[in-house]
């Protein structure tokens, strides 16, 4: 597994916070470093930046790189439960367990202080994470996230092809499930733009302010007159997302 | 030809300032356009950015395609003099007077405050033309320019094969020669990283500066350490060489 990490100047000085980015559907640990323009923020915030891959690479599984929303490049942050995926694909554990010893052992980063984002499949995987492990998270925020992938057809793929015909083991990695069931953060902070393709059909943002709505779960959701799903969007408010998270995570 | 535009929110509401951004081997229009951030800026500062592709693409000549420093993505903004280059590698003419044909007429771009900058071959293409045209271009930067191309072997191998070997035709695209020669603008600004790879060998930003010395030609040399060749030293400074443009550019 690949990943990227930027190192602030402050953590020559000792450790500093951490912002976990998840990446979208197709991305390697290499989009949002070249892409974001998010360095110069966190140079100024003092924050360590660490970007992982999207999936395994090579699991040499049939079939494992013809689809963009399924396999490679397609983890969607969960443990495969069912055959032939269960064995490499299981990047619920990679983000929140194997690949922070690394980055806690290597890097001057301090555990306890520790924010989480993403950008669509990796929103979805930011929210996820954040909401079920807010002790090791203290801030959630997202760009253009999969909100409801129990009914969206991206997440029903990925949640069918890697967890099986049972819907009760999707709702573990659902966000409006996992709101609805009684998981909290603190203000999860999330940007959407309204020229998005996506909007309707994948990411259901409106599903997700209704559950937070209902469940007194706090969120920011910023919609953006005339911005799509690309890395532009990203880059023109990802300066923001990193002063939201800098603000929670400076003490 | 493909080219990139930005337009700011400002272009709205009337003609705003140009910069023209040269980009260095093997790139397109996009490279700069992803990887610099530099939109932000320009919004802020009310600017247009043009950022033209690097050469002619798919023009049927024998090995165009062969070489990473001769032919496609390495126009080397220069008119070729030679067969079979001359037909259609004009860059030079492309930049001073077709392109900007195009985008005068088509963007609310101010023809009376232009800006040129460029990276590399890139930074070599905006000294060059902005010493021969200081009153199309008022302000003029460059990110690790080929200041002395006539004494490199990027600059030798791309003069001699699309000029032919009479180095008197040479002078004319060698920013040395043409400051020794009276070429004269404002204050050009010139970013230059001390772990960049091509610093001794292809760069030679030494020579400009005496060029720039003995012929009163005002010239900021910034050397940076530890910063290398690529667009993360040029998203560190462009938000500082858009402000030095516009400062100049303002009214």
């Amino acid at each position: 597994m690949q990943f990227s990490v930027y190192t602030p100047p402050q953590a020559k000085q000792g450790k500093v916070p951490v912002l976990w980015y998840l990446s979208g559907l197709t991305c390697t640990e290499e989009n949002f470093t070249v892409k974001a323009g998010a360095q110069r923020y966190a140079a100024e915030h003092g924050i360590i930046l660490v970007v992982p891959d999207t999936s395994p690479r090579g699991a040499e599984i049939d079939g494992e790189d013809d689809d963009y929303d399924f396999g490679s490049g397609a983890g969607f942050y969960v443990d495969a439960l069912v055959e032939p995926w269960s064995k490499h694909y299981r990047m619920y554990s990679y983000i929140i367990r194997e690949l922070p010893e690394i980055v806690f052992e290597r890097f001057s980063a301090d555990q306890a202080r520790q924010g989480i984002t993403g950008h669509s499949m990796g929103g979805h995987g930011a929210l996820t994470i954040g909401l079920k492990h807010p002790d090791t998270f203290r801030s959630i925020s997202a760009f253009s996230p999969i909100c409801a992938p129990m009914a969206c057809p991206w997440g029903q793929k990925a949640l069918m092809g890697y967890l099986g015909d049972d819907r009760d083991n999707w709702k573990y990695y659902d966000a409006c499930e996992l709101v609805s069931s009684g998981h909290k953060s603190g203000e999860i902070l999330i940007d959407q733009g309204q020229a998005d393709d996506f909007l309707e059909v994948q990411l259901m943002p409106q599903r997700l302010q209704r559950a937070c709505e209902d469940a007194g779960q706090p969120l920011t959701l910023r919609l953006h007159e005339g911005y799509d799903h690309s890395y532009y969007f990203i880059s023109s408010f990802i300066g923001e997302h990193l002063s939201f998270h800098a603000e929670r995570l400076q003490s």
